[in-house]
């Protein structure tokens, strides 16, 4: 498997693009962006787990119902929430609006059913549709297959994310070469579960439905569901993978080894994109990988992990680049989860080297030196290993989360989001 | 009932002080503190909820186990968790050297058993014994039993706090006087349950332990149980009520109405206290009560008012007076309580006025500048109506909850907290 270039329109078959509409008030920043594919399209997603949902999301749910997709049309600025029974008509207009459009290209009618819509952006705004109905149009008529086009697309996607969160791999199944591709947007609501933002993968994979979909679940565990930025689950998210099969490799039928190679590759994906949405959290300068191991077993070891990259006083201590270990303890202990305290040993890592800072559970002499230069890196480990004792060896569970520091930014950001 | 002056000293026949014994590295913070009662008294405590527990506060339960207590020394500026057999061993040695030091006035020895010990500070940093032996012997005689007295030991067990929280009530049982005093430190690591923080309560009152500790677990439910400010359960919290009978009172050994006049004077100390606690949060700017009403029932509001109280976004955007009101509703939806989203009625409100922003879970045209003026306020209240239609009536769910704001400043206390 190699990394590629390209995003969603690596692999073949599918374009992109993005304009500016005018949902925005900017009057620079791109707001509504489209991706299309040439073929139809096997579809699998995932939604928020929150009880409030958008109107987008929820049309989204009813149209790719039927596991089928072709085109999915998502506008940043607005996150369509909240927004009463104008809000279904809306979202459901945007989806006829781009199926209409795209109809000359695909060489016939496309149902609205067709287009999945996302939304991202203030909740309880009503969304304008005028703006999209005067964009559609042209939007239709710019997308390209190309780098150019999948960057046009995940700019319009943006909101308060610093980076182009993207990424693009190929590789074999039956000597075919099989690209898979994706842009995710997130920067704040970001907490598991679920992926907790806007994430659209692509694939020319021949793939049936319930595999294209276990391989999501699958993949969405070990990444995005184990992300967490400010413990707030948005009522928007959505991860959406469409596969066309125009790659020509025989089609996946069953869970074999071809399934493998493909699970493997788009989890791989995921993992890097959800990397990456840590990375690029509200007001973020570090990225902050927790580590556990030696629980009993992997849940424990994800909770734990979850409720350290959760825990402001940790997430303000690598911001200030303190070694406060204690902090890392206590919330271990509120975590809810199983382990002896006096058995915890916690190191921090990274670049800059590794120094373990507490051993069973209490204080080590450590270098407060050593442990600055660590912790002033922009990418930091906080590793934790429980050393259960079990019949047979150490506690087989572990996990790896992803956070980042909690920083002025994120205030600044978060107190006046809205104007 | 009536406010009275004094605090902890209050009631009659306690006595309280504090000094500096140079624990804390800054040459003029109190640090180390005394409370004591010229009879022996009944006591009942509640602890942290953490896994993770302070030596000084397991040290505490053994001596509490029995229900009586006499005194109660406190330090700040060390935590005394995480400190391996050695924090049990100092924290034991802090309990024998206040029961010490107070046999003389208390006209005969008293056991290391007769004082509980609390700590508060950083953790797992392992606690210097030299600086108590030394100082104890000026602290006990520097004791005094008027406000004088109280203040000295409330501010030597301050640590982020900003502001001295205490109160004093008076009341009538059965025509004689009863008095109820208190202190709480208490400003980061706030999250309940429980108590999260260090509190001192001292009374008068003539009640048996069984009926105290009932009065105490009723008291602690509606008052600090529902205080929210950074979501991490500390270490090292404890709330421990001493009577000591002094008042004169028929003793309270029925849940009649002697004892419902006494719960309710406590009950109304601690949640003055639980609501300075959370206006004095750690970098705060303001105070929020988050109330919610027309739950199914009380469960459901506290958990859809906390979780509201605890979202970083939410507080962000009070901090900035953002009348963002789907910040509020994300919340609830991620909070795991039953509630219709497309009923919910959301208000703003304060000393500057009250505002609805949301109708049925949905955007409401208002005044955002009035929204504005009303949140800019230094006390706001967030009002959920969630409007549950149940037969013969609306839904008798509520609760209340008092939070802060996100602020800078809680950023910088907590990016440097250790040095």
């Amino acid at each position: 498997m190699k990394d590629i270039s390209g995003g969603v329109c690596a692999p073949k078959g599918f374009w992109a693009g993005g304009i500016r509409c005018g949902i925005k008030a900017s009057a620079r920043k791109p707001d509504l962006a489209l991706i299309y594919s040439e073929q139809p399209c096997t579809a699998a997603a995932m939604y928020t787990g929150n009880r409030v949902k958008a109107a987008s999301l929820i049309v989204s749910m009813e149209h790719l119902a039927g596991g089928t997709c072709r085109a999915v049309i998502a506008n940043s600025g607005n996150a369509n929430a909240c927004t009463g029974e104008a809000g279904f008509a809306a979202a459901r207009r945007m989806a006829e609006l781009a199926s209409d459009a795209l109809s000359c290209r695909a060489g016939g009618p496309l149902r609205p059913e067709d287009t999945a819509v996302a939304s991202t952006g203030v909740i309880g705004v009503p969304l304008p549709l005028r703006p999209i109905e005067q964009g559609i149009g042209a939007l239709a008529a710019s997308l390209r297959n190309d780098a150019a086009g999948h960057e046009a697309a995940l700019e319009a996607i943006m909101t308060t994310d610093t980076r182009k969160k993207q990424g693009a791999v190929e590789f074999e199944i039956a000597g075919k070469p099989v690209r898979i591709g994706g842009m995710v947007k997130g920067s704040g609501m970001i907490h598991p579960n679920l992926a907790t933002m806007l994430c659209f993968v692509t694939t020319d994979a021949d793939i049936c439905r319930p595999l294209l979909d276990s391989a999501l679940r699958r993949a969405v565990k070990h990444s995005f569901n184990r992300v967490t930025i400010d413990g707030d689950t948005s009522t928007n998210d959505m991860i959406l993978v469409m596969a066309n099969g125009l790659a020509g490799n025989p089609s996946i039928q069953t869970e074999g080894a071809d399934y493998a190679v493909f699970a493997a590759a788009l989890e791989s994906l995921c993992v890097g994109l959800a990397r990456e949405t840590a990375r690029d959290g509200e007001g973020a300068s570090k990225l902050v990988t927790v580590k556990v191991h030696g629980a009993d077993d992997d849940a424990d070891a994800e909770l734990l992990a979850k409720t350290v990259a959760s825990s402001n006083l940790v997430k303000a201590a690598c911001f200030g680049a303190d070694a406060n270990w204690g902090r890392v303890l206590c919330a271990m202990g509120y975590s809810g989860a199983d382990f002896d305290a006096e058995a915890v040993d916690v190191s921090f890592g990274g670049r800059a080297g590794h120094i373990t800072v507490c051993r069973n559970g209490a204080f080590l002499s450590f270098s407060e030196e050593d442990a600055k230069r660590i912790l002033s890196q922009d990418e930091i480990e906080i590793d934790i290993e429980l050393n259960r004792e079990r019949p047979g060896g150490p506690g087989p569970g572990k996990a790896e989360v992803w956070g980042c520091d909690l920083t002025y930014d994120y205030v600044k950001i978060n107190g006046d989001y809205r104007t």
